[in-house]
């Protein structure tokens, strides 16, 4: 994919398509000062800081899916409502509904992931142990 | 405003500048079998399920703003990413941040308005007694 040419809604939907599955590549896509901000739990920046989240966020994740229910674009901006689904053991699936806002930079890269959700719905699903 | 010629972003706008200061009057725009969805507290359907749902959440708060900061609109949908403001007694603000999304029918009534947001952030903040 041509960065440059693709649309934010293209660079967006390619990003969360490699973010389930190799959160390296989908930081190829991403601005060095992107900032990614998660509503209830905080914000991180940069490559690192999305990288460092993931490795948070899927511990002890098998798989995981996002689902776009709704998509919006407008010029560089996206905005989605999605179910965010996190495989934990063989079977069981945590499903967390998020609204998420992208902008998309004019060298293709993304500078802004902001993900709205309840904290609760995630951690109160989250098998123990 | 004919509601039949405004476009579902500008019914969307004048439902907002409505419903702070008075849900009957906003409820004039929504359809009569509304999903009013606040994701992380539950559904609620119809006029007067979205004014019962205010009557709660007003309850001891002397004013609301709803801050829009941005807002994508593509055919019949909406999302946009606000600050709810609450006043409690003469000063206290509660900040809430919120994604929404929200659809309009061919007749300019809005079926759907469905809230994503962190329900402790706002239980957190509600002053006490």
């Amino acid at each position: 994919m041509a960065a440059m040419s693709a649309s934010a809604e293209e660079i967006v939907n390619e990003f969360l398509a490699r973010v389930v599955v190799d959160v390296d590549a989908a930081c190829e896509l991403v601005a060095d000062d992107i900032e990614y901000d998660n509503v209830p739990a905080g914000k991180s920046v940069g490559p690192d800081g999305v990288k460092a989240v993931f490795a948070m966020m899927s511990n002890g994740v098998e798989e995981m899916e996002f689902v776009v229910h709704r998509q919006l674009a407008v010029g560089d901006t996206v905005m989605n409502e999605r179910t965010d689904r996190f495989r934990y053991g063989s079977s069981t699936w945590v499903d967390l509904p998020v609204a998420g806002l992208f902008v998309v930079g004019d060298d293709g890269k993304i500078t802004l992931w902001r993900d709205y959700f309840d904290l609760a719905t995630f951690m109160n699903q989250v098998p123990s142990g």
